[in-house]
């Protein structure tokens, strides 16, 4: 019997073991009695040799840290304006099929081919094609499409962004969001608002009529209002403020959307329109998301582009694949099969009925928003599941993967720290720690719409081939004790 | 050398010793480095035995338990509903004094007479004999009220509250607060925004045009747009979803304003003064103030009168004394000297500027918000002094005083409980704990306004005198463990 038993390594003393690693090994000692520390850690680059050699060359790298923070302060240094309304064809000449034409649609998430896409963006094409009048019925949408005659660019690509399917089409009016600095100007689609609406894919005669009185109604009115605030609306104070009153600027916008209908409800009743205008604002919980989604796009496009670094500059899915891009690695996505949502069903709806994540919505995580800031919204776990402890975990977990705090992005139940912003890919190898997203679930087939929200994350893999493509850096010095050299 | 030291007591091993009481008996066993818990006792009845033999014969006693639990159970039963707008002579004919020609004004707090009124108050009263056509100068008012031609009340004798002086005349506007199950009503004036106001004590033509404006265009707008909704508006929804972000409806309704506002937007921008109404409430971040105050007064008039509950229905203050009202006392008010407040100030002003404690704000305390739900707003730290940790801890201390929590008044940030609420004048003096009160602070010279705001108590003495004069009801069975017999 020379079997060492755990009882004898304890002894009769209390102890206290810290263990490392997969779960169970904290397992034993804890039946036995010992007071068990576990510890959350994964091998570094997921085990693979080869991999880890590359993250111990891109770790303490003097230019990738220089490069990260270059990014990073870019990042930062962005204040976003919301300025105007347009429609998208205006704001995207790209998009102006009356002088192309060409007929081209923006969709959510990486590149993709109509034959690849899943349901609820195929809706979003049919619903599109009918508001623009390239098609009568959704079968004649649906053969259009088959034909080839319509084109399919990610949203991504023109410095805009839309959540779930995406769809972006000629007359749709999109919102204009500025950096005064600079100038430099992102685009979102207008919020439908709860239920039924196209970028879940819903189709129907209400939502259809909903987006034709978007784009004739409230883009209008909107645009007047505007001209009362020469400044524009400060989409950070927004935020800012969003963030202490129990909203994560993702997944639930009650106090951002009010925040804006408080700035507009004057002048829009200055409006024609204005009742009927404040009447849907009012009564649209999530119509800031996509103005958190176009702020977010905007300061990780002024990050996008620094040679050396390893900031993840977008992160979209487009129902099939996620994919991101990386600071250093130019316009190329690193993608990876699309994710399933752990959340809560409306009535009638389980996880068989959904589709994989999708959406550009997920760049308000590379923001600090979303899951990232989920610790500001309590609330929220009411109906993406979980619990208010869990949302405490997974901001703190989601700090370990970041380069930096923002400022302005406090955490009121984190004692005031700022919401943790900038993913590293090297962090999210070296830890094992995913990006947490906070979002809602279409259901897979076309033209039904939302059954429910949850919360995912994003597949390792699309940080395993970015860390693969990333070059390590010629010049080896290491960052010396002290920080980045000046 | 007999003398035993802690040291020897203590010996070698770690000890953990719970000191009692007096902080500095935790001190002496700490220095030698022992583990202290020091808790946070005081003598029941401030040590007095006469009140110490009261408070025991009160203590378990059947039908005072039953007596609170009829008093609480009225209180959550009620669900304050915001229904009309009324010029106050309208709403409370008592003020009218075209029919009596009797000059009648009410006024925070407990009972005082114009001789004894602090400047703040002073100041509204002539601000209000001026809106009210009684003088033609502010001298002239003031040798009016010298006369003894006007009358005083307090709102309190009138299901009404008021916020700081509390001064309300015949042609302001009152909201109109109902209980559908009751058909019970109560009161307030409307809240005039930030910076100089009547309230205050400022007074100035801006402030008189502001006090104009209200009653001539904000009122009946407000009553026109009223109208299109039928089942007024819910004022217990606006509050739960409030205290979900960031406010505690005393001293912060930010969002709950907004919350207000989203409701009204759209029937205000069909009235004829809609966008200047709008722009008032936008503008206007204490708007929900006097609406919480009216719905806490409708919730704990409905406990009042209860024999044999010790239940506090009532806390208010007239800057000179603050009073109390409890269940099985009748009309009777316990009063002390008013407290000062420990505050932030804005700049040029400091505590020797300060008025005492002043306004019938401090009924929202009574119901559960203010002070009893600091816990929702850690922001409101940054303006009233004190710490994240002070408001979870004096929420938590509040929840000692308390005979049960709200149930849909929940706290995200202690994990969803109910906010304490139902002060119990046995538990006040049982603990030495008092009620702790977030407030405005008022110059003390008539005709200035706000300087700042704080924190504050209510003076236990109101409560011994309660508990004094509190005759111990008949039958001196206790309760059976188990509870309140059926």
């Amino acid at each position: 019997m020379s079997t060492v038993t755990v009882e004898a390594l304890l002894g009769a003393a209390p102890a206290h073991i810290a263990a490392v690693g997969v779960p169970d090994f904290a397992e034993v000692p804890r039946t036995a009695g010992a007071d068990v520390t576990a510890l959350d850690w994964r091998p570094p680059a997921s085990g693979d040799p080869e991999l880890a050699w590359k993250l111990a060359q891109l770790t303490a790298h003097a230019r990738v840290e220089a490069a990260n923070a270059e990014a990073v302060s870019r990042l930062l240094a962005v204040r976003p304006v919301w300025r105007d309304v347009l429609p998208a064809r205006e704001a995207l000449p790209v998009l102006d099929d009356r002088v192309s034409g060409r007929r081209l649609l923006l969709h959510a998430g990486p590149p993709i081919t109509w034959e690849r896409m899943c349901g609820p963006m195929r809706a979003g094409v049919i619903g599109a094609a009918l508001l623009e009048g390239w098609a009568d019925t959704p079968e004649a949408a649906e053969r259009l499409a088959d034909s080839g005659a319509i084109d399919f660019e990610p949203c991504h690509h023109h410095d805009a962004v839309g959540p779930m399917g995406g769809i972006t089409s000629p007359s749709m009016p999109l919102l204009v969001v500025e950096d005064p600095a600079t100038g430099r100007r992102s685009y979102s689609n207008l919020n439908e608002g709860a239920g039924r609406c196209l970028r879940y894919g819903a189709l129907g005669d209400d939502v259809m009529d909903r987006l034709r009185w978007m784009g004739g109604t409230l883009a209008p009115a909107l645009r007047e209002a505007l001209k009362a605030l020469p400044d524009g609306v400060d989409l950070r104070t927004v935020t800012a403020q969003a963030l202490q009153m129990g909203d994560e600027c993702h997944s639930r916008n009650t106090a951002a959307s009010m925040l804006l209908l408080r700035e507009l409800a004057a002048p829009l009743s200055r409006t024609a329109d204005g009742p009927e205008v404040i009447d849907f604002l009012a009564d649209n919980h999530y119509w800031f998301l996509n103005f958190s989604m176009a702020a977010a796009k905007l300061a990780t496009s002024a990050a996008a582009g620094v040679p050396d670094s390893t900031l993840v500059t977008a992160f979209a899915r487009n129902g099939v694949e996620v994919g991101i891009r990386v600071g250093g690695l130019g316009d190329a996505w690193f993608t990876a099969p699309a994710t399933h949502i752990r959340g809560m069903y409306f009535a009638g709806y389980g996880p068989d009925d959904a589709n994989p994540d999708i959406g550009d919505s997920a760049i308000a995580e590379t923001y600090g928003l979303g899951g990232f800031a989920l610790a500001a919204a309590p609330a929220i776990t009411g109906f993406v599941g979980g619990t208010v402890e869990e949302a405490l975990r997974i901001t703190r977990d989601m700090a370990r993967i970041t380069l930096t705090r923002h400022e302005a992005y406090r955490l009121p139940m984190l004692g005031g720290i700022g919401a943790p912003v900038g993913i590293d890919v090297r962090a999210v190898l070296d830890t094992g720690i995913v990006p947490i997203v906070t979002t809602g679930i279409s259901h897979r087939e076309p033209g039904i719409g939302q059954i429910g929200a949850g919360l995912t994350h994003a597949p390792l893999e699309c940080f395993r081939k970015a860390l693969e493509a990333f070059p390590v850096p010629a010049g080896e010095e290491l960052v010396p004790a002290g920080g980045v050299p000046a």
